[in-house]
């Protein structure tokens, strides 16, 4: 077992002069062959193949309204509004994003130790796990600007130290997602390829990234390259679905101008096996709400 | 026949204080029952109903590379750039827009000509026409961004004076619309409703307006409202594929992240019994490469 103190090699670099293409070091699936998990043979060979699965209807209608109801009570505290953990749109003045959203409230909490969550995460990556991130993502359409491409693994590896590959992100889409207000686009497949991001990383990067981010998003070359590959999925599905992906999925996001607004929960779950030490290339470390230091395991 | 001189009633209010909705005073499908044209009886009546019809392969993907080297070969060229009718992306500094292509180009120009397009604007606008506005739109990819909800009309007939909703837009493909890229949306049946929007027009408004649209744009409350009631379609399809649609369809689109840019040529006829006096709500008339004062029929 890794721990926190000894600094793992660097297997994926990036934030350099010149950025390379680094092939996936690491399995995509960590769990032995046939160990039991809510998630099939065929589901878990897909996400393999392609980064990612979706599930249809992980939770309930009445589930949905229950968070929804919860993420509008965040929303609407002026405490939760002033705290660091908030991330403000930069023209609307509107929450774009609550982090540690798990420790924030408890209803949220109660998603990390579900079992069809947690089980899943585990199946993946075959160890006990932790919660690296958590958030509410808020995208309240009539112009909310999107996510530019880029893999999490890129951040969480430069900026956070995670060494490995072996990191699951879990959303729960707490509305509908259509095609046209700013769902989740992923290249399947290009999560085989660790794409280096030009550039330097200069201290609390976090607070800019946040709410925009422009280091650690790929060259038109290598997203061109990318797509020519992989192609683009749009995930499109009802309120309840979930989607679950690998870290260095390359993935991204176009603006809202709809009225359709977009919310979904977001947990970010790694092995403890794979608990991080020192940023592989940022100035300091990030604070523990968006990557937590705290590796207990869950459940 | 009205003629430029004497200027029309202001039968939609816009650009007011408090904005009104107007029911729609004209007719969406202006020639007589049974008229013969390009567009089937079928195909008229759902223009009539939604305000807009696609046609899937109205240029060959001949036509479609002959265009596209055509609209290369403007956007490479100094003295294109550095002309008024060339608008340039504020972020990117790359051209976004070329106006009055019909005139800067003889290989765009036969599109005005073209019986396949001529004859279904003449077909459903019951009249000759003439070009109100021509132009290029270019989406390179990598956040080129989009067009916030508007109705054309809206702009037409504050800004240009155009009195009636007689005027018809065909946009062409160049590139295929994917879900991703930042395809047209439009909201079938919204031809039917005026939506004034709140604001004084300032002199020279169009420089800002064709870089980036908010003035003419409606109020949140009004999207949400026809959204209800029509929803959105997403336009998506093959290089080639034509989108013919009334002036006042409530249309907009997002911004593109892909690789995959977006191109088109955009032709608006109006009906020569449809001639622009004053702007209705702007304190001077637009340029006329933004905005025609030739009216002299085409064909």
């Amino acid at each position: 077992m890794t721990t926190a103190t000894e600094q793992a090699p660097d297997l994926y670099p990036t934030r350099t002069a010149t950025p390379v293409a680094t092939p996936r070091r690491d399995p995509v699936v960590w769990s032995p062959p046939g160990t039991s998990g809510p998630i099939s043979a065929n589901d878990l060979a897909g996400y393999d193949r392609d980064g990612f699965l979706t599930v249809d209807q992980l939770l309930s209608d009445e589930e949905v309204a229950r968070y929804r109801r919860e993420l509008e009570r965040l929303v609407g505290d002026p405490e939760v509004r002033a705290d660091d953990r908030s991330v403000v749109e930069p023209t609307s003045r509107q929450i774009r994003s609550i982090f540690e959203v798990h420790r924030l409230s408890e209803v949220f909490a109660e998603l990390v130790t579900d079992p069809r969550v947690l089980g899943r995460a585990r199946q993946i990556l075959g160890s006990d796990v932790y919660v690296h991130q958590s958030r509410v993502n808020i995208k309240p359409g009539f112009g909310a600007s999107g996510f530019y491409w880029h893999s999490d693994f890129e951040t969480w590896h430069a900026e956070d130290g995670l060494p490995r590959m072996r990191t699951v992100s879990v959303s729960f889409a707490l509305t509908e997602n259509f095609t046209t207000n700013g769902s989740l686009m992923i290249m399947p497949g290009s999560h085989r390829t660790f794409v280096g991001c030009a550039g330097q990383t200069p201290a609390d990067h976090y607070r800019d990234s946040l709410r925009r981010q422009e280091l650690g998003t790929p060259a038109p070359e290598d997203l061109r390259t990318l797509t020519d590959q992989h192609g683009i999925r749009l995930l499109t599905g009802r309120a309840g679905a979930a989607t679950v992906f690998d870290c260095n999925c390359m993935h991204g996001s176009g603006d809202n101008i709809t009225p359709h607004p977009r919310s979904n929960v977001f947990l970010v779950f790694n092995s403890v096996e794979n608990a991080p030490g020192e940023p592989f290339a940022a100035p300091g470390r990030r604070p523990g709400f968006v990557a937590a230091r705290d590796f207990t395991p869950v459940g």
